[in-house]
């Protein structure tokens, strides 16, 4: 049977020669040095340390209830792979980049410390399973921390839109004044888009969270294993169910990283607000100087820099999906050397995606809105504009497309004696259309306007405070 | 109240004359022609007409539910509608680019036909909020296509799965041989990644059924509708909660199209081993006339063009994808032109996406193994290398490392005599280890290889079988 | 001698029946509707032929010169493809999709027009060499039209800049107001851009006019053909020097999309800048009706429609440039049918980038400075603060990073009083620092500070006046 | 004048203290740690030292030419920056990312250094056009190595070309076979695709070659500066004519970049080629065990990681460039924050084409042809089938279409018998075309057909031999 001599792998552990040494005889040359510059994966894949030891425990527990290897080997594994996490965490362990990789370091190291013992743990596992197993574990560790930075950036968005939940500011479209809304509904605005953004984290790591430990290099192997156990004591939902699929998939790093991308262009669109909202001549919000730097040329600059390289992490965003999506294009089964090229966007993305929201975070906390200069500008621009018509419409029997004219032709007088609509005198308003009266300047406001929208999901107090009601609830909850 | 006198809204319907006549008494020049071709999108945008019309009708009952316009109004727009849904589906309705997209023709044409109750139509809702309902029903439909474009595969997958369960080639990584597997169990991981990609459609589609219409231009309607009537009308989960985010996002394609992406990369890989396979050098498999080509030139020519094509279209997907996430960057909110940008990437993505499964689906049906040539590559190659190590280190106690060491001189002499490991003799295996025996033979077959290898998602035939069958019953389901 | 009997090639033409029959014997079955859908390539690559009827002509004309087909056929050969050429141009030409591609459809019908000489034209070519030289041509033809544009667009800089040589504006950092320039140099920047992107263009056109046609499929052709000939009659520079480079590559597609997506780029700061300055904050623009559009709901509205779709153009740019480079990645030589990708992007590309240079010139134009307004931004704002500091090291002898400090003090001041700089009273500056002097008034203001910046490519008025009459005469050289 | 008492600019220096505060007395609160995490690039901008020193040093002596610094001022600033270049070099100088980047901590450190003159160096410059600079200055010196390293491969491709000159193997179109080449033609083609990634290279190098230097923080500066010194003294053509344009643009990195995806995607086609070469079923060519790996699992592989991982490498070239490009879309002049990502992606392009090139030219240098191999595919697959046809054609006075007919019938009869077309007998192939001659059997052979073709670019021996001759003395010039 297999199993019954599994004591004899022993030797099969890697030690710190050069790597070529361990591939056995059929090898007579030493690894050209920028091969082993292209191929070594270790300055990277070394955060995985604590996911591959996890792992590798869980394995070792596994082959030890199938009675793969030893209750003592068991024991001297899990000692080792103990003594080797706390050398780790006190910067003792020296990564060798002639060992290649972060498993193979680790297995070396076992070696040193437990000796034969050591070998066994390969059992039944190569490194391409193993790999696979590492990355999903820290993915879904990087997952639940994103989750949780969205949901804390939700919690600020719910408490600045209750602040001004009643602060006028011009509604844009093409970023020419459209509507009054409040300042609260705007906010809201990307409290919905980081649901949804949310949602798909939540989605996708369902999809990750699968079992490839086990599948062995590609065909699964003939030790009596039992890869739910596994699963179970890495709290995956289940083993992936094909040997080959487990070992050459990787589209739960490129669904995260499409999701990292949609999330971070909804946060880009927020920060170019943020840029474009504290230039002198809009003047809606301030920052902290926290969140802004200066010019050590020109004394009066308070720059929105956390806001500018917000906005332009959408570049690496885009680019490392790019990457792992040019990547795995057309790469036979099973594991090709290729797929050591998904490491570095996927951690990139990860951390850049950590960085933007808890800096988006911060900056957000800071925001204060410039309630009067909102106001005043929604009071210009002629965001009321629609209102006039509507009244026109709805007071004086005149057909929309009329009052649409009318009311152009009173914008145009309003721009050419440089006022606001409500500015202008009902002599004025008269001589476009007679039967103006005065009654219409009590609906030209931007506050009229705001609390006459009361459509579900419209910009009216009352709408925004019952969305801000439900979603802290759902938030709750 | 602002709805009591919606009747009067009639003229807010467009014509046919210039668009800008459409806006009414600011502008004064035409619209240049190079401004009409930028502009203008009908020439794409005119797809969506059924779903614009399907959208007109729910608005138009709601709208007479909540009383804002009468019942003979809705008659007759229901009527014109009809009347418009007949005219394009027999080829009558001229779409005309001056009227610049699809709202606007079917509007314009509603007017021709019913008159003044056209333009009450337009009451409470927008360009805006019509045009982000349009594309999500649109797109809600062709996700249902491609969920089923997918099961279809995948139940071919199946049926060839079955068929081959025990056929034997040899399982590549690095596309050099690694282990024998079954190509039953090759097919069975295409089959994984399948479902994986289908689960992310269905789930994408949760997030698209939200229903924008009644969010108006971006702020709501101060008229008294019921978003959840249109809703339910539309089939959609529930009206969306935020007026501005109905509006201004494009999440949901952008993540249909992350989703089409990641798809079709998976088809590229099996694409490519096509190619591969159908070269004379591998052999493995035929591909009907029906999805090769041959040459005008070359009369021996069999060409893998479909293949070859589906893997091409790889590049589109993330192009299109990089396409809309890079209009989308840094956009504030709410509508800007820019989105008009979103339709032709995604139209392109949605073609591309059914064609490609479509014909992966007509290609893998005429697909046949060449199961000798399979199995034959199987005994070559040393597959079976690593089940003859196995064997020195169960049955001679000899250590892994040294075992591994043994093979590969036993490899390096077979090569030398260009012969595959059983077709060494005893004698020649004797003389690097003289303690082998006989009963090696048994196992280095690839058939005693593959059928070793029973752990979970092993591509033992009967490990395989069990994943065939389980599958079976949740398709069926 | 393989080229004596060439008249007897002439059966080589294909007909209208299915494709398969035009490759022989060893197909059976008619190929399937979708093969046909993803295969057939003429819905788009007919816009090449009056490219490939140009390469015809020098293929045939060469072919008689080297007396590989006789005088008579060559004179039928041209007339037949005249004949086509005004069934093109009058639309009486029906292309067939079941004839595949643009190639086989002016074939056939060449062969319906002159009989049996129009196989004889196919001698020493394919179409693998045929494609590319007709894709080669015709990207020369958007090249030079490319390169004109650029050119128009860069003579409207010129006679814009002089326009407002002096028109003092903010220059902005962070879109932070930062130091005043004119308009006219801010202008000039763009000026620069293009020219970089303009002799992108011309490096390019010179690498893709090389001449493929002759290499025929991959591998050169048995018959005496001058390639230096045909090369010459379509002034090309020399033909291309390795058939297999010649029918394999598509770098010249790649590098014209590079280049597009750079130049694209530029105007897409160009295009943001103009939809900021149309914003009533800013108010520093006015574009006339024919490059903005309204809203059939909001009468005010005067949006910036073609400045906002040039700058989404940069995702279709992005997009198609990724799609080629994805296509071709990794593709195994010489021809394979992924290359049929190449085209859709590409002339996405050329079409997109001429609407968008053609757009721009006409907006810029049009575009009128609202000098007033800039000039009191420049006011405003701070912006000549760096001025203050420089006076302050430089006539009171203070180091800068006291008058740095003490000029921060004075910004705050300003700020608090809701007053520009050079509405401080002295009283108020010198509360700050004692020793400033009325003198101070008199480089504190953007016109000075605008004018003592006099090095090589500052923005001084008369430094500017320079660049535009150096520009202008390069231009005209 | 402002020049006159520069010395008392001292005080720009910045110190070691939180960076806040060296922007002075506007900002009270410390820098978020976050905000320091996204804000600084010390961590990777540091590697621009050596050029940024170089910048600094050109400047401080243009400033003294120019007399806006003393001789002694000049003196001082050189000895600092040399001992800076030391202490960089020997690895004791720390950067501090409280100082944010390269350029605050040279400055910095130089204050420490030489103290009051330090603060002069700053004169006339600021960062923006500094960065500008120093890329620009990196980005050259890395031109001309990656220009120096595809040099080397094309003499390295040279060299084997003229090796296999003579090696039939066959040609492929799909990877099918189609004809026979040699070799030596095939590696020529990837000469040809050099040749031109060489000169885009060359043409990048002439754009990026302009000095941005003293075009101050955007508006040039009012000191009486000589930008041709400086752009002298750093080797540039000539200082950039605008000084907006000189901070804000980045299109010299994007066209680096470009190139390097459009040169890498050439090297993937051939590293993909290596991969399918060195199946067992190809069996092409070997590699040494430099540029191969072995498995610790599987004893008899021989890996071509080199290759794969060359061929990964296409995903990050193209990641990278839709990066940058992402980035820069639609940014207002001047500079803005997002800038700073430039230098990532830009680093990572440069590294990563280094080194492919330089493992290309390793393994390719080991790269050996199995001759007997490749000239036995070529034997097989029908290659020969096209000069079948022709001399059917010529011989026998056929028309193409039958001959082509005849030859498919040939083909199949042959592979029904498992039979190569000259193994057909004479009868067998009378059986189909009565007519045939054993005339045939000369014409069918891989090396009848290669050396058949003859024309300009053919496979033919000689032909290569003359391209080999000719390029081998351009590269020489």
């Amino acid at each position: 049977m297999p199993y019954n001599k599994s004591d004899t792998l022993s030797n099969q552990t890697p030690n710190t020669k050069p790597s070529h040494e361990m591939w056995g005889g059929r090898f007579t040359e030493s690894p050209d040095l920028v091969m082993q510059a292209i191929n070594a994966s270790v300055s990277y894949d070394k955060r995985l340390w604590r996911h591959d030891i996890e792992g590798s425990k869980a394995h070792a527990i596994m082959l030890e209830a199938c009675k793969i290897i030893s209750k003592q080997d068991l024991q001297d594994i899990l000692f080792g792979l103990e003594q080797i996490t706390r050398e780790i965490e006190i910067g003792e362990f020296v990564f060798k980049p002639s060992l290649e990789d972060v498993h193979m370091n680790i297995e070396s190291r076992l070696k040193e410390i437990i000796g034969e013992p050591a070998g066994r743990l390969h059992t039944a596992r190569s490194r391409n399973d193993q790999v696979a197993t590492d990355t999903r574990l820290w993915l879904r560790d990087a997952t639940d921390n994103t989750i949780g930075l969205i949901i804390s950036l939700q919690k600020m968005l719910l408490s600045k839109a209750q602040e001004y939940v009643d602060a006028v500011m011009p509604g844009f479209t093409h970023l020419q004044t459209a509507q009054p809304v409040t300042f609260g509904h705007h906010l809201m605005a990307y409290y919905e888009m980081l649901e949804r953004d949310k949602n798909r984290f939540i989605d996708s790591r369902k999809r990750l969270n699968e079992c490839p430990l086990g599948a062995a290099a590609l065909a699964g192997t003939p030790y009596p294993t039992d890869r739910f156990t596994t699963s179970d004591l890495l709290g995956f939902a289940s083993p992936m169910r094909n040997s080959l699929d487990a070992v050459s998939s990787r589209d739960f790093a490129l669904e995260f990283m499409a999701n990292a991308a949609i999330c971070v262009g909804h946060l880009s669109r927020f920060a170019e607000e943020i840029v474009i909202w504290m230039t002198p001549q809009f003047n809606f919000i301030t920052l902290s100087d926290k969140w802004t730097t200066g010019s050590s040329i020109m004394p009066q600059k308070k720059n929105p820099d956390a806001a500018e390289l917000i906005r332009a992490k959408t570049g690496r965003m885009n680019g490392n999906l790019i990457s792992l999506l040019t990547v795995l294009k057309g790469l036979p089964l099973a594991y090709s050397k290729d797929m050591q090229e998904d490491k570095e966007p996927l951690f990139d993305t990860v951390d850049n995606l950590e960085l933007v929201l808890t800096a988006f975070l911060g900056m957000l906390t800071d925001l204060k809105a410039q309630k009067e200069n909102m106001l005043k500008a929604a009071n210009s621009g002629f965001a009321v504009a629609t209102d006039l018509a509507d009244w026109l419409v709805q007071n004086l029997n005149i057909p929309f497309r009329e009052a649409h004219h009318i009311t152009g032709a009173l914008v145009k007088l309003a721009e050419d004696k440089q006022l606001t609509l409500p500015q202008l005198s009902l002599t004025d308003m008269q001589q476009i259309c007679g039967e103006i009266t005065k009654a219409v300047y009590a609906v030209i406001t931007p506050e009229y306007s705001v609390n006459s929208r009361q459509s579900y999901g419209g910009t009216a107090v009352e709408c925004v405070k019952q969305q801000i009601a439900e979603r802290k609830l759902s938030l709750s909850q």
